[in-house]
């Protein structure tokens, strides 16, 4: 079983506060993520920024895309990005146009997804996807259950890589202790964080202690 | 029934385009977006170069939100958009996050969305949806059909103001006439024509021909 890796997602309104926390905590991580509401605000100079601190790491642009995949993916690369998002609601034209121009797409599963379209998905050359709790969703009251793990293992299972994120912390972690996840996405429980390099170190100590110690 | 209005979406990967593309038809339309990939690329400085020359139109900012809703309604307004976009694949407590911060949310319908969450977001105060075709879709041979028609026309019976858009021209707006639309969104088939203020008003002329002079 692969280590899980350590994603941060950047979720500034300003690319001041962003790019702060960025240089706080990038060394400890092991994948940057220009976040969607810091790209609609800043655009991608962002993830121009984000390349040249951290040249050697991966880069994600959460651009969430829905339509127009080449244009979009070609944009993200042509700045930086090394990986990019599209919506679970994307139609597979979108993906396919976008797979041609990106290194990686990701699928953030949000809302009624289904099975078959994982199918589809792996069919068409995806190989990551990103299984999430939305931030407003669990403002309501949602947070991770035992059907979650279950279809994250399905996918697992299928072939998928997964990023997971959405409310986890140093204790929600090892709910998925035993699972091959691919990459934990953190945001503001490591970038609020008194000492977020700090924060983002302690991320990764559990993870070794959950992955690699047993 | 109410004349549907025109809207330019401005989809450029560059803001000097898209800001002389919005010079060049702004005063013929009703409506004018900053599209998706204009904003992942320039952020809010498009929408609020948009505000500034158009200080009485509707800005649209078509975000495609699927979270953080709140956080995005709130920027979009701040920097001059009236209203803003939802993917479907939304969850119900994003859509209702920003709807409580922007005047207008509209909801974009790509892939398999279905009549039952329709109902959910009548229910929750969504006045608008956006009924597409996709580029990419378009690219791979799809256009509008008889079964997109009905589709609307359900929408509409259900109280939606809809806007139609993807693949439109001045011939494909026949398809409509007789139905109660809100709004037709054109792009390229205006703004890449070679006299883009011109056919933004062949398009205004077409629609009173269709719905105002029968």
């Amino acid at each position: 079983m692969n280590r899980p890796r350590l994603q941060v997602a950047l979720d500034y309104s300003n690319l001041e506060d962003g790019i702060a926390a960025a240089v706080a905590v990038g060394c400890a991580v092991d994948i940057v993520e220009a976040g969607t509401i810091m790209l609609l605000q800043t655009g991608m100079q962002a993830t121009r920024i984000l390349r040249k601190l951290f040249p050697d790491k991966i880069i994600v642009a959460d651009t969430k895309c829905a339509d127009a995949g080449g244009t979009v993916a070609k944009n993200c690369k042509d700045n930086g990005a090394t990986w990019m998002t599209c919506i679970c609601s994307a139609t597979l034209p979108t993906i396919k146009a976008a797979l041609r121009e990106i290194d990686e797409v990701q699928i953030e599963l949000y809302g009624d997804w289904t099975m078959e379209q994982a199918v589809n998905w792996r069919q068409c050359g995806v190989k990551h996807l990103i299984y999430h709790q939305s931030r407003d969703a669990l403002f309501s009251g949602t947070s991770w259950e035992p059907s979650d793990l279950k279809r994250i293992q399905k996918l697992i299972e299928m072939g998928f890589e997964i990023s997971v994120t959405g409310g986890l912390n140093l204790e929600t972690l090892k709910l998925f202790k035993g699972m091959n996840i691919g990459t934990f996405i953190v945001g503001r429980s490591i970038t609020e964080s008194e000492s977020p390099g700090t924060r983002a170190q302690a991320f990764q100590n559990k993870i070794s202690e959950l992955w690699c110690d047993s």
